[in-house]
C-alpha cells in the first residue's frame, strides 16, 4: 500500500483536537493549508471537524480545487455571499461546540465577521502555532524534500564561488544566483543577500550596485526552494588575505555554532542552544555584537517553528530541522555570519548543510 | 522646489486623522509603510502621531533604515522587549487619546497585545483600507510609473507572441515569460497564467506541461513590476480559425468592456460599472457563465482599491487606476478573458493599454 502522509497529517490534527479544547478548527493559513491538503491553495481555507474536512473556495478555483481532490477524503465547497457565514453554517452543521481559529493569522476584522456569524451557536477559541508545532516535526518525506533543496543551495554556493572576484557588483553576483537558479529549475526561497565590505554589517543588507574589493569579505545569505520545501544558508568569501581581527571573529562564530551543535538533543529546550552559542561568543568577548537569534526552523516555510531564540518557549525534537547562524556586526567595518541546516537526530544532531568548495568560508 | 511627494502623503494621512476619529494611526501592513516613507519595509512599522512619524524596526534593520531615512522627518526607533509595548509607549508619550489600527492587517493575536499595553492609557480603534483610499488615488509621478510598467507588459504580449505556436507548452511560454523579464530588469507582479484550450476555463488556471494545439485558444494573464509599480494585464490568442461560437464570445466580452468604459468617469459607483458589464454579456446570454467580478485598482500591489463588484461601496475618483476583466467560462470548453488597465480621467476614461501587436485578440 502506498502511503499516504498527507491523510497521516490530517488525522494527527483531528487526534490533537480535544488537547486543543477545540472540537473543529478554522485554518486560514495557506502554508498550514498546504501541508494538511497537500494542495498548494490561493484564496483557500480548511475547516476540519471531527469528521470532515472542507476546503472552502470561491468560484475562480472552484473546478481546479474540485479536479486536484478528487478522489481524497475532503470536500470542496464552493462559497456564495460570505466565508465567515460558510465556516459557521459547516461547524455547527458538524454538531461542534467550540471552534479553533488561528489567532496568529486572522486578521481583526476577520474575527469580527467570524464571531458576529458565531453569535450563540458556537464558541470561537483562539489556537496559537497549533498546526506550526505539527510542522516543525518532519516526515521522512519532508526530510528527502529538504536535503535536496540543501544539495541545490550548495552547489548554488559552488557556481558562485566561481565569480567571486574584485571588480564585481553585489547586483552581478544576484544576477549569477538568478541564472543557477533557473539552470537547477527551483525558485528563491527568499530574496538572497549579497553584502561585501561594510554592507556585511547590515545582518538584512540589500543588494546594491557597489563593486566587490580586494581585502575584504563578502556575505551570501542564499535559500532554495524546490518541490514546496525551503533552505537557508549562508556562505562568506574573503577576497584576499585576512587581517587577525576578521579571523577571531570567524573563528569565534565557527566555535558558537560548534558550541550549539555539541548542546542539539532532543528535548533540550531551544533557549539553551542560542544561550550555548551566546555564551561562546561572550567568552570570546563578541556577544554583544550578536544582536539576533540564533536559529529557526525550516520547512514549507523559511522561517518556521521551532525559535532559538533567548526567550524561545519550544523544545527541540527528533526530525526538526534548524538552522543555526549566530553573527556578528561591525557598524561601518563588516558582520560575519555562517549559518547551517542541523537536523535534530534521536541522539544528538546531524549538520546537513557541512560542504565546502570554491573558497567559501 | 523639488516636489516631495512621499511627505505629502504623511501630510495627507494626517489630515485625516480628525476624520477619521483617531490622533495616531499604527501602520501594520508593509505596503502601506512603503508608500507612506518612500522605503520599501521588512519587518517594520510606523506610528504617525500629530506632530511626528516613527519607523520601528529591530536590530537588524536598524542601521540600514537609519541610513535610508537620513534627513527625513521621520525617526527611526529600534524596539527592545516589545514591539506593542514600544507603540504604546511612543503613541502615549505623543499625548495621543486614540490610537488607530488596521483591522484588516493586524492579527486578532497582535490586538490582544497591542490591548494588553495599552490598558486604560489609550483607546484602540480599528481602521479599514484608511491608507488604501490614499493610495487608490495616484499621484503623477505614480501615473508615470504604471504607464511605464504597462509599456513593458504590452512588450511582453508582443514577444510571447512570436512563440505561440501548436506543439510548445504552457511551461516553455512561462519560460519565455522568464527571459523577457530577465531581458527587461524587470519583475513579475504576480506568477503569470498561461492557459491553453479547456484549461482557459479555469478562472485562475496553474501552468501545465499541456501543449498548445491548433483549433484552440491560450490565454495569459500577466502582469509587470517596475519600480514598485504593477500592471496587470490578460492577452488571448488563438491558434487557427476561430469557431463562430468563440467568437460571440469574444465580441461579447469586448463589448461588455466598452460598455464599462461608456459608464467610467468620477463620481460613479463601482458596482454600477460593474453592472454595465454584466448587463451587456445578460444581453448576449453570458451573464451566468461570468463568476467573478469586473475589475479592481492597480498600483503598489496588483490587487488594491477601488474593487469593482457587484458589492463594492466604492466610488470612482479621477486619476485612479482599474482593471476592466470581464470572462465567460465553458467547463470542459474553453474561457475567454480580457484585461485593460484604465485611468480615470476628469471627464471619462484613459484606456492606458489598448496596444496590440502579434496577433493577439
Amino acid at each position: 500500500m502506498i502511503p499516504r502522509p498527507v491523510e497521516d497529517r490530517l488525522a494527527k490534527l483531528r487526534s490533537f483536537l480535544p488537547t486543543l479544547g477545540v472540537d473543529a478548527v478554522f485554518v486560514s493559513n495557506l502554508v498550514n493549508i498546504r501541508y494538511l491538503t497537500g494542495h498548494s491553495a490561493e484564496d483557500a481555507w480548511l475547516l476540519v471537524t471531527s469528521r470532515k474536512v472542507f476546503y472552502i473556495t470561491d468560484f475562480r478555483y472552484y473546478e481546479l480545487v474540485s479536479k486536484a481532490l478528487k478522489g481524497r477524503a475532503i470536500e470542496v465547497v464552493k462559497f456564495g455571499d460570505s466565508l465567515f457565514g460558510t465556516v459557521i453554517e459547516l461547524a455547527v452543521g458538524g454538531k461542534a461546540k467550540v471552534l479553533g481559529f488561528e489567532e496568529n493569522h486572522l486578521t481583526y476584522y476577520q474575527f469580527g465577521r467570524l464571531k458576529s456569524f458565531a453569535g450563540n451557536k458556537i464558541k470561537l477559541k483562539g489556537l496559537s502555532g497549533a498546526i506550526e508545532a505539527l510542522r516543525a516535526v518532519k516526515a521522512q518525506a519532508e526530510l528527502l524534500a529538504i536535503r535536496e533543496a540543501i544539495k541545490v543551495n550548495l552547489r548554488g554556493f559552488a557556481f558562485i564561488g566561481k565569480f567571486i572576484k574584485p571588480g564585481i557588483s553585489e547586483r552581478d553576483i544576484l544576477y549569477n544566483f538568478q541564472d543557477f537558479i533557473k539552470q537547477e529549475q527551483v525558485e528563491f526561497a527568499f530574496p538572497p543577500i549579497v553584502a561585501s565590505g561594510p554592507n556585511s554589517a547590515y545582518p538584512h543588507a540589500r543588494v546594491t550596485e557597489r563593486k566587490l574589493r580586494a581585502s575584504e569579505p563578502v556575505l551570501l545569505d542564499f535559500g532554495v526552494e524546490k518541490n514546496g520545501y525551503k533552505s537557508d544558508l549562508t556562505r562568506m568569501f574573503f577576497l584576499g588575505k585576512m587581517p587577525d581581527s576578521f579571523k577571531k571573529s570567524l573563528l569565534a562564530i565557527r566555535g558558537a555554532q560548534e558550541a550549539a551543535f555539541q548542546k542539539i538533543r532532543p528535548g533540550v529546550p531551544a533557549k539553551v542552544v542560542d544561550a550555548t552559542a551566546r555564551e561562546y561568543l561572550e567568552k570570546h568577548g563578541l556577544a554583544r555584537y550578536f544582536g539576533h537569534s540564533l536559529g529557526h526552523g525550516v520547512g514549507l516555510d523559511t522561517h518556521e517553528m521551532p525559535r532559538l531564540s533567548t526567550k524561545s518557549g519550544d523544545d527541540l525534537l527528533e526530525n526538526m530541522v534548524v538552522t543555526i547562524e549566530p553573527g556578528v556586526y561591525f557598524p561601518g567595518r563588516y558582520g560575519v555570519r555562517l549559518e547551517e541546516m542541523v537536523l535534530i537526530t534521536k541522539n544528538g544532531c546531524e549538520v546537513l548543510s557541512g560542504y565546502r568548495d570554491n573558497g567559501s568560508l
